[in-house]
């Protein structure tokens, strides 16, 4: 019943489905038949009748995730099954010299992979957003809040600007990832394949569109801690620009709004962000549980007892959570609609107290530092205003941006040039 | 497809189903009709109306978590539903003075309550096995092991009674933890209800069998962290004990052998003990979703904008996390084959050092404490067998096993004074 | 340099310290030998000599803990500086049937104990402050927020109410966790002490004034694992208080100011609620290091490797944030300015949106419900004020409060009669 | 008194002192008062005069981190106590167009920059040690054991090839990640520089050694979110590596030991594995301090309110566990005793069942696949020795090792043209 909600990135989990992964092992399966052929380890014909019966249709996902329990991973039902599936002679060469960990792993880097594409999609829709309000804004003043204070004035360009690079930094974070094929047999030698193990495992990578690995990786984690931390990362980007909305959106503030904004039943006034909203529920799953796949990372010898069963569910949840929070921002984004005159008036809230680094800076070189800021203290604490002791010019916030433009440039150059390139 | 491994607490991931969430969300909307009755706000045969429409084989559990994401949770269209399959003028009266959260929240508990049931079932099953053992192998010896080093005799009986403990202790704990009924209104007044708000409170927390709270928790997280909490505390009692059985299984050591320990589709000696991996892989989630609850404890205002989201999903994984490690256990333990003979050999790997502190205790009064330390450690080094220096009756581990007896049988009383109180 | 920020529970900090954790071995040595003398194992004088000699200011902490890294633990160097500090024949008897950890669990007990006590005085202080809050402010209305919307009116009085339960609830749960003392000898059995070890046991406990176990819990850590938790939850209790305050005081917000707020040394105007958001900072640490001591509670047979050495940092950052983060929290509450007359104004915001429910029931009766919702979101939709359809009264905020203060009345009264019992 | 055990990486644990940090910051402000000159915005001379004062030996660490609490964060006091020390007219020039997180954000980097030397010099003598290990042992065959069970043999050429692997693909990533300064002044725009900011900018970066980022990151964490993950990683792959050893070094096993083997005061045959112990323990740390990073990623508009002050101290504690984790792991390993007579010895201890695959394969042509892993599993289920339907050449486990050296010269020429490009 939290489906929309946890699995907004419909791609990603769809991706992470049972389904999907018993195709991304059937997969392996398929690519490893062809590899063997290639090798010349089996025949062609024998290769396509595998590769014929790997297909997720024909098997009962749910009887072999339940024959599962018995083995203790999904592989060994499967693999009877697709025995079972495929005529003699090439029956008896399926799953040939591989180990059930090899057909997992490599799976588990398809559907990551499958996966991720979804992601970045999702990233690359907000961050387009994020660009065009870069744009769009660049030169609207806002209140710059620090510690939850109005502090000097900013642009919502920048603000957006600064959305961007950091969607725009994970991004690139999550694609550099290198996703590689496993294939080591029962214990990482390939001994069963004799000495064709090495080409087998090349024509295997080659086939799957996966890296070759320079060794087999069942118990060297490395991959699948920097799968899970780049995946956080990016749900922790995603979560900065929400959190930054869902603060906008508040009643008091009111400086943003989402085109889409949900109802109450019983609140009729209520404009809730729930896109934003969401986006952050999914976000706040993403560091508890890559810290499980990075607390899974010590396993024992050439098979772990534990911490490689515990990576399946955990990079599921993770590749959904982080899919989910992309999608919902990427919505949140598109639909932003952003009130100028709301962040022009909360500027002048507090008496030109915005303003008050830049008075105080002007008056220094007359009355001293010291002098000069607690001229300003003073007028401030008694809740003054600051045209008081200020020229009107000097108290304008479009006149205080600093390099404000500049940087939303800066940012939008690199982003386009990460589009043009 | 990793159901049945991630997911063997039948019971406890059944009471997690989507199914479960919406007869959970439909039951506390029953017993909020009835409170009103109760209270007089309404007719009783207007609760009856709502009451009977309460039963989740009525809804459509993917729609209404569909038309979830309109609204960022699914009670919203839950209550369009059920107004709609309610006929006038009860229907007026669906939901009425409450508000989503007080309905999630308390299906929270309740769907808590009946997972928590399933899993201490299993905790119980496995501390019963865990008795039976540490009762029939109370003064069966094996090597002590430190460090992962042999170092002094213990018996297997009280390896068994510091398991018992231990699962005891984590069942005592999660059973201990209060489950509360929610209702506060839109923001924890109960205002929509006049002054008949507390007594409408107090008739439903009755009603739903849950304690009721001294005000509205809704931005109070206690006891969902305190849940969180039990729950992780109870998975690593039921990891340590999957952990020694790992251990204590391997081949070099073979104390143990789970009773259907798992086959290889391509090494036919192997006997993997299946159950106490998948424990491991089950209880290594906890962890991580406690901390992601732990994390969201900080609700905002009167209600979280993200936090509480993050619950639902988290709440739910950690709960099938939590169970389908108890019933792993409990199926390792209850089938677990101890083999005594084996133990006693590997008291014997080391010619006599695990019984190294005794003999340097029993050589101290003649020659000094560092004198007998030192011969000791030289005949160990050079390989040597403490017999040289020892009589035979010193080096006999039985002999030297303290107060593991009765220590085994503190365990035991403490146990069964449990279950008879 | 971040010392008092992240240290500001200064007695919980220095319950933690390198000192602190000397004088706590110590202290287990010094119980352990009267405890040998009460069993009739050693001389009154043997005891009573190394208890004079178990004083932390006899000690070099920094050469115990560098002489710690040959062992794996500092008790090994400390008891050999220790048997060094007695004469003969006592010092033959120190640490006479304890292992390393006997000791150094028990002294995690220990600085656990009295960094705790720290701890819960300044929740308590913490809670205090928001009693008097919830007495003071039982009738100020405010407006209620849910996901940072503003919803209906609320009084600032059950706000703290709501503070005031989750702290007394933390409070509760980390008072009740009990602390044992541990003593099992090499590996669990305390054969060195022959059949006088449950005696010794039960009076080192009694001296020490923690728990005697049932049987010795060295790889049993439901304990440490129900500490971890509960300062968890504590942490969570306070970040919940703290972040409202930081929201309250937004500069669009203004309803509180921390009375010692910090400044700015380029922004005079800078008001920044320091202390919650330095609670803040220090609550953030508590989940991810929860975790780690939920994670490590799978110690291997007799003495884990690895798990149990990883507790001694987590267990004192554990301590040192909690504390640090209800310190922070009662300095933030004990000084707090509420601006009741902010308050007022920020209800009237818009423009009597915060009615809309009651005003939408008040005109369901005539209309229908349906209709009336429709016509109160008419007006608001296109900015008008609902005074248009709906008398003053029925717009006053103080006249919507529902059952808010007698749920103050009710969180008081379980406070007091806390204080009482 | 842990100082050893948790902070064994000296030069990491140094390089996060306080002093460390103190000398960090003084660095900023250097680096800013040289830019300030470069960009004309100040005298060559006051510069000159600024820097020259900024030497953690003339201030106070303890007092700056005092004073903190006052302002939230030690930059403020720090500026204070700078600008006293430097004469008028540079003093007024001190800390001129940052904020205090300016200040802070480049000292965690610089920080961080010089903790990560230390700790992939360490990384790196572990991995050069691995690397002597895999060719010393390239064909030294051992047992590969999976989920804790003898499966078929490997080397221990391939074992340590696969630490190799690890480590280097681990240090590579930490390596990766791109120190970036930080200057954006009070919100990000460097309004108080005028339009001198970006050159400001870019020189500081320049004088500092980092990166120039495209905008300020102030509240965009990516970059702090994969330092974390990295740290976490590396520490990831050094437990896998720990772990192995402790499992190797078991009594029962008995194929590894540490040249520096930890003593016991009372069992003196124990040689605990002490350095891959502490390894582990201190690697335990990073899952959960990463956790807070990555949770911490969602920095409120223009300054975090808890989630920037809570990084301080958890990057400390993961630039020293993972640091501690690698020296320890490099200690390990550089002293590793390996004992091929042993791991020969263990391969005999099943009666060949560790060639059943190889066996059955054998068999499979002339008495089909079924039949033959029947015949194999006959002979070992009633404890029999394969040699009795097996030829001796069959059973030699050096006669299946596959591809296992292959492996090796593979990971041995990746690891040496790393070292040499």
């Amino acid at each position: 019943v939290f489906g929309a909600i946890a699995a907004r990135g419909e791609a990603a989990a769809a991706a992470v489905s049972d389904r999907a992964w018993l195709q991304a092992m059937l997969d392996a399966e398929a690519a490893l038949a062809h590899a063997l052929a290639r090798a010349g380890v089996i025949e062609d014909a024998e290769a396509e009748a595998i590769a014929a019966a790997c297909r997720a249709e024909g098997f009962d996902a749910a009887a072999i995730g339940a024959a599962a329990a018995g083995s203790g991973n999904p592989v060994v039902p499967l693999v009877e099954a697709l025995s079972a599936a495929v005529d003699e002679p090439a029956a008896a060469h399926v799953h040939q010299g591989a180990t059930s960990q090899d057909i997992l792993d490599t799976a588990a880097m398809l559907v990551a992979g499958r996966a991720r594409a979804a992601i970045l999609a999702d990233l690359d829709g907000a961050g387009a957003a994020a660009a065009r309000l870069a744009r769009a804004h660049r030169d609207t003043p806002m209140a710059g809040r620090t510690l939850l204070q109005q502090a000097v004035p900013v642009t919502f360009g920048l603000k957006a600007a600064g959305w961007l690079a950091g969607l725009g930094e994970a991004r690139a974070g999550l694609a550099r990832v290198v996703l590689a094929a496993q294939l080591g047999g029962a214990a990482g030698t390939l001994a069963s394949l004799g000495d064709t193990g090495p080409r087998v495992l090349a024509a295997y990578a080659e086939a799957l569109g996966l890296a070759e690995p320079v060794l087999p990786w069942h118990t060297n984690r490395v991959r699948p801690g920097e799968l899970a931390s780049a995946l956080a990362v990016a749900s922790g980007a995603v979560a900065k620009v929400a959190q930054d909305v869902v603060l906008l959106a508040q009643t008091e503030v009111a400086e943003v709004r989402e085109s889409a904004s949900g109802g109450s039943s019983t609140m009729p006034h209520k404009r809730n962000p729930v896109a934003a909203i969401s986006a952050l529920a999914c976000a706040r799953q993403a560091p508890g549980l890559a810290a499980t796949l990075l607390g899974a990372m010590a396993h024992e010898h050439e098979r772990a007892a534990g911490a490689w069963q515990a990576e399946w569910r955990a990079l599921s949840e993770l590749l959904t959570a982080t899919g989910s929070a992309a999608a919902w921002l990427r919505a949140c984004l598109e639909g932003l609609e952003v009130d100028a005159g709301r962040m022009r008036a909360n500027l002048d809230l507090t008496g030109g107290a915005l303003m008050a680094e830049r008075v105080a800076a002007s008056l220094a070189p007359e009355r001293g530092r010291l002098d000069a800021h607690r001229a300003v203290t003073e007028v401030l604490a008694r809740g003054g205003d600051l045209r008081e002791i200020a020229s009107p010019d000097l108290l304008d916030p479009a006149g205080y941006l600093g390099a404000a433009g500049e940087f939303v440039d800066r940012a939008l150059r690199a982003y386009e040039e990460v589009e043009d390139g």
